[in-house]
């Protein structure tokens, strides 16, 4: 199946792109594909860990390679405020800057103005808002969220968004929907790097009418890559999972599909089951600076007092540097209150998702996903029966 | 010349140990030694990261080797109030818990009872005091430093010394002094793990007579090493240079010298050029989470506004992770108050002070250290006439 790109006549075609789906499962809508970019390859499905402020938290850009990663996540909002996109080009864009020389995505801010923005105010013009370091006020517009990006240089940007909370009355959400369709026209028009593609993102709550009507108005707009917006803010996953049968099928096939800020393991494979090919979240780092790590068995929590006099690792199979060691060591870091307890859990954490998402790519390959979903959704229970 | 420990006849020889002593420098007292454990050798004169409890600080055991580093030290005292010497005896000793399979270095305690420990009453049977965590009676005598540092498995174990604060009047230090070489000797009876060598350790103030009275009391006991403790706290580089001066010459030229919790890099090539073979210290790592930088051309100082947009890394020709960067990405970080920017600055201080040694090394083997050290200096008071 040929991908988007490949059409050689698109007039806005960027440089260095390409889409190619690969497989489809035979029993699940799981995608195998392959996303091309500047700075090289993504392996869909794709897990990307989330470098909010130039950093992914505690890692440096070999240790975050070695997770398994192929692309990280910038934050547009975080990074405008503190040090500044213009600080970021003067230092010869995010990729030199961070060190990680791999594809980076950044996106456009509009979900940080709805999570930590004080006193937003958002017109048709701009969200207007006061950073959260320091109160300054901050005006931003589609225009302004593409200006920045393009200085990040990121090889995907996203366009802004207009995201409202959960739950919300039904015209907040459907004045949201339309402005977010209007908005990303701006930032299409506005867009003018070739070597950078541009993501729509499709909001409209927990509406499945207003949500795949913005998903079809949006595929009419042509954009390389879509993404599903405002979701993982409160509602149940089942309401998730919901949504994302509705939708998925309606989001254009040959582009890529990206599943914003989510989220457990359980609910990457059930995206993944529904045809979502990307992923970002804090989850596996928060959690892991938390004494959480991640198995197949459940999470651990190592503050716990039983893993005091434990030699197993964290999990026997993993390669990552936290397994090197016992659990009581790993439990020692974080009573002593030492970072190295953060570092290692979250790279575990991180190592974790890679390989969870490296199975399943291998998964859909052999179109045995979904008894591969079901296998891990077991183990993942396994832990409340014990 | 033949190390002590090739010394067949030798009664109280340790398994794996040996110290063989290579070169010593035309124009210094600068020695070029090897020393092997029995987790490998260690190249003199050689810098030890501190990991005080069982971690140097931030970093993973394979960060720590890629610095260059052969030896790390872990603090007994640290160690024995959490997670406890049983705890780490019983996930396998030192090496297994930390993860560093090289040779590990312990002090007794001797230090951090005199720095950290609460209302300190030093008997002749044993130092009690109350634990700076919560606060509960410690009985530190020689034969529990011995037991603990036997539990905790290190390699090279050091004697419990009364270490005194500076200034101190004349009866105290010589009290101290007098007790320090009795615990030693109480020490050295209670050993009785073959696979662990056992230090001593000179004290005695800024008393010139004392200290060398001490040397070579310790010297009939007859350990396999000896250390200079109870320096750099509190009085000037010449007064420690001096003290050097005078008491290296009476320390065994066949064994080991130690300088502890020793210090700046001036310090460690003053220390080298008097006959010092071993250092420790927490600066690199404690100054690294703090912002500072060591350079050839002085320490940097990475929350100055000057490095915002500079692209320059910490030194050109620094392989280390954090050479990698920009300065202006570096004081990003701590701006940004990540930790990889206290990650990222303790590699590169640990890295810089492990060339430095290995350059150290090299100069001794070509009988330049003299001209080296003169190099060093010049370079390193350049900052503060720039």
């Amino acid at each position: 199946m040929p991908g988007f790109f490949a059409t050689s006549t698109a007039p806005r075609m960027q440089t260095g792109f390409s889409f190619e789906l690969h497989h489809v499962d035979a029993h699940s809508c799981a995608r195998r594909a392959a996303l091309q970019t500047p700075h090289g390859a993504v392996e869909l499905p794709a897990f990307m860990p989330v470098g909010t402020q130039g950093t992914v938290k505690g890692l440096t850009a070999d240790q975050i390679r070695d997770t398994g990663a192929q692309m990280i996540l910038g934050n547009t909002y975080h990074l405008a405020l503190r040090p500044g996109e213009d600080i970021v080009a003067n230092l010869g864009g995010l990729h030199p800057f961070t060190g990680w020389s791999g594809p980076i995505l950044t996106d456009s801010g509009g979900f940080q103005i709805f999570s930590l923005g004080k006193m937003t105010n958002v017109s048709e013009e701009a969200a207007v808002f006061k950073s959260h370091i320091d109160g300054r006020r901050i005006d931003l517009s589609p225009e302004r969220a593409i200006d920045i990006q393009q200085q990040l240089g990121s090889d995907i940007a996203m366009v802004l968004d207009h995201v409202t909370p959960l739950p919300c009355d039904p015209a907040t959400i459907a004045d949201a929907c339309a402005r977010t369709i209007r908005w990303a026209r701006r930032c299409k028009e506005h867009a003018s790097r070739s070597e950078q593609a541009l993501f729509a993102i499709v909001q409209g709550g927990l509406d499945i009418d207003l949500r795949r009507a913005c998903a079809e108005q949006l595929a009419e707009l042509d954009f390389p890559g879509y993404a599903v917006g405002g979701l993982s803010v409160g509602e149940t996953p089942e309401e998730m999972y919901a949504m994302l049968d509705a939708l998925c099928p309606v989001m254009p096939s040959d582009r890529p599909r990206y599943l914003m800020g989510v989220g457990r393991p359980q609910d990457l494979l059930q995206g993944i089951a529904r045809g979502i090919d990307l992923f970002d979240c804090v989850m596996p780092t928060r959690n892991g600076r938390n004494a959480l790590a991640f198995t197949d068995r459940g999470p651990l929590r190592l503050r716990n007092q039983k893993h005091q006099n434990d030699r197993q690792p964290l999990e026997t199979h993993c390669p990552c540097p936290a397994c090197r060691h016992s659990r009581g060591y790993l439990r020692h870091l974080f009573q002593a209150k030492e970072m190295l307890g953060p570092i290692l859990l979250s790279i575990h954490n991180l190592t974790y998702y890679q390989r969870l998402l490296a199975d399943a790519r291998a998964a859909i390959e052999a179109d045995r996903f979904t008894t591969f979903l079901e296998k891990k959704m077991q183990g993942w229970s396994a832990a409340a029966r014990e």
